[in-house]
């Protein structure tokens, strides 16, 4: 952990601070669990006793938040200063530091300057990775993958070869990048296997959860733009393009070739079918499903299997809920009219 | 195999034995695949039929049930007599024997008694692991975590730093522990990293399944208490917290902040959102959906989604089958009341 | 990449070639990232424009299509053609050559001629692994598997101890065959493990996606029969049986003791419970479930949670997209007989 003082960091987050300015700050906690350098945040004002009552000396606060006997440092969104404070004040333990003396490097590989390799990681031949770039223990970097600036895989992270990571992506355990597709051509009672040759690229600042896997294309590209992050578990099949900036949480599946705009919120479990079009700014509710070839439009918010506004499901839903009294009124109806 | 006779295995089960109790046992089977030696059970008049054919000697058999030309050993719960019976005749194969040579165990990791560690792991600095713990190949333990007495770590088993296990924990090839929760603070256009330093602990006698992940707390801690079995492919999300003997069957999700009781039983593909109580006791339906900060009463019986009483669920369904149904009558009576 | 000439691909899929003969092919690709000499391909009428447009030279097309300035070479079914001439076009880079000096190879262990290891493979005792078959790095080969022979296992792949799998079977990174299945007794407060000691067996010509977890029997067997293809982060529990070229699309889950027949499609995220029997030629409709027990008679299509045929869904379907219109229809008549 790094040290700073209340007043450093109020400066650093440009932060309106009342209370003792040198208090000193050595990391960040919860309320309950906080010790007197932990800093801590509130955001709204019924969280305000937590807070009171935490050891912590120093809180960020929403604007309109005053706490007893605690340095404040106010800001408009105390939960995006808080992280941006952590950053700041923790030390993550790197995954890697220097190439481990059983890491097993092509000498045809190039490494930037800075660049650790855990050990019993492997890396093919023409391979380039770069500066300042961490390798976990046993990843496996196939043949001609590239890795950009400043990443951080996890231990046992598999890239398939060719795979094409930007800068400062993170990769976490167990994720598998540029696997094959799932194509076949079925004739004479089998499947033959189309090819699956094509490439993955996933851009800056992408964040890759255990376990997900993402396919290469099997022509083409698969493309995950800058700033995707996606939980664990995910898989995204081959082809698909997703957005700048969207999220897409846990157990969630993607089909071949579906095309996902920028800043849509994908939850959990949900499954989009192959050739979808889910535009940009769209957010779609946890365990959905989006049938083949259906296009969800920019900003629209859908529930349910198969999709559909959420106004309408709900309206609908309230009647599902009613059915056994519909068709009790219908059957009553029914008497008076016989 | 350890070999014993029927006569002992009656007496360790405290078991009822009809027929010879000299029989010998040095395995178990299904009635079909069973030789001579192999132990069977019969729970249930119906299979009577299926153990008489079987080649084994020796059957397990609820009270009611009298075979002819075996041994029996009868007893009130078949099935349980016959698990810890298996527990008794096999010897399974080591994950791993003595501490492999290709290990890299740091120098100030602590490692109990009779810990065995296969080819290729890692163990990183600060570590703990108890007596007799078995750390398959590939296993990777990271920085800080601590190992209770007995664990099973089949190969490739990932521990993120700080990860923490009790006793006779059983963790399968490919499981996470540990990762970072999917956390993230949306502003000035993208997202940025919600700190994701939280601890994990996981109860004694627990099984993680192959392929499952569990994220440490974002603050705060994840925790799976004594006896939780979690099947394969789950993902547990950061901070959240499981009850005693809880089970959680293939590819359900729990999404952060979520608590389960002791005792609830969650079937395969559930969706369960943010901050959901699931009180002990429940059952939760397959694929079924708990929306965000959704409240399951102890014993109550869900499905659907969004998740609802079983007996709730049936009676709606039925109409929702016969919805075309209803729509015609009541286009009749519409006809009648023109 | 093997060069070919337009005509010598014509013999070899028998195909009736336009144009002309002596064009060289070193590859495949999409119409619009296609060289010269790419080969590509057209099945409809309407993407004859995107073939033209296209730098690649040769295009396999529908007997019906005709291309301006590219020599063409018809077939009855371009997709399947195009698949076929990929295989003969590609030169896969291979998983390993050769055995890499730092696998652990037991010494008991029989390799068939032609065998590679990948660096950091670790084959166990008793193993048995036919020729030319390729394993990649970090794989695991548990006590008594057997491979047969000219399997692709991708880096990273584990075979929990006695799993089989049989020719050309290939196994994707992060893929799990043969844990234990998740199977307890309950009794005096806690679950007791019931044991899964049973086999898991591949057939020929399997392949398997990344993370994708196939139990063993717990007694008795798993089995995966000849062709079938298991996409990514498939669930297939302990003593399922999957019958001859039947497809298993992503996130999956197959529970206990289910039995699917032959050349069956099954979508993603579908949910099929234990002891249920999806008969041959049958199509499950992407995330249905499937209850407990349940039957999916010969060459049904399903659809929904309970899965229902298709046909009997959409009827329902309407109804429930129509219900608050039904319901105010059901006012308005009762308004009229008060």
């Amino acid at each position: 952990m790094k040290k700073m003082t209340a007043g450093e960091l109020a400066k650093f987050l440009n932060a309106k601070i009342a209370g003792d300015g040198s208090a000193l700050l050595s990391g960040i906690a919860a309320p309950e669990d906080a010790g007197a350098e932990d800093l801590i945040y509130v955001e709204a004002t019924k969280h305000k006793q937590r807070a009171e009552a935490s050891a912590a000396r120093c809180v960020i606060v929403a604007e309109e938040i005053e706490l007893q006997g605690k340095t404040t440092l106010a800001v408009a969104r105390p939960k995006l200063a808080f992280a941006k404070a952590a950053e700041r004040l923790l030390e993550p333990s790197p995954i890697a530091t220097g190439r481990h003396a059983t890491a097993v490097i092509d000498a045809s590989a190039k490494l930037g300057g800075g660049v650790a390799v855990g050990p019993y990681a492997v890396i093919e031949a023409d391979t380039t990775i770069g500066a300042n770039t961490q390798i976990g223990a046993f990843c496996y970097i196939g043949r001609g993958a590239k890795i950009g600036e400043s990443c951080q895989l996890f231990p046992r992270v598999n890239l398939y070869a060719g795979a094409k990571l930007g800068n400062r992506v993170i990769v976490h355990s167990g994720a598998v990048i540029g696997g094959d597709g799932f194509g076949y051509v079925y004739g004479d009672g089998n499947y033959a296997k189309f090819p699956q040759v094509g490439a993955v690229e996933i851009g800056d600042d992408v964040e890759i959860g255990n376990n997900t896997t993402i396919a290469r294309g099997s022509l083409g590209k698969t493309r995950i733009d800058r700033g995707v992050k996606l939980d664990n578990l995910v898989h995204i099949a081959h082809n698909v393009h997703i957005g700048e900036h969207t999220i897409i949480a846990a157990q969630t599946g993607v089909s071949g070739s579906s095309e996902i705009g920028d800043h849509v919120v994908i939850g959990g479990q949900v499954g989009i079918a192959d050739h979808c079009t889910i535009e940009s700014g769209s957010i779609v509710g946890a365990q959905a499903g989006i049938p083949t070839g259906k296009k969800i439009r920019a900003g629209e918010v859908v529930w349910g299997t198969p999709a559909r506004p959420l106004a309408r499901f709900k309206k609908q839903y309230v009647w599902f809920e009613r059915l056994p009294e519909l068709a009790e009124r219908l059957r009553k109806i029914e008497e008076k009219n016989k």
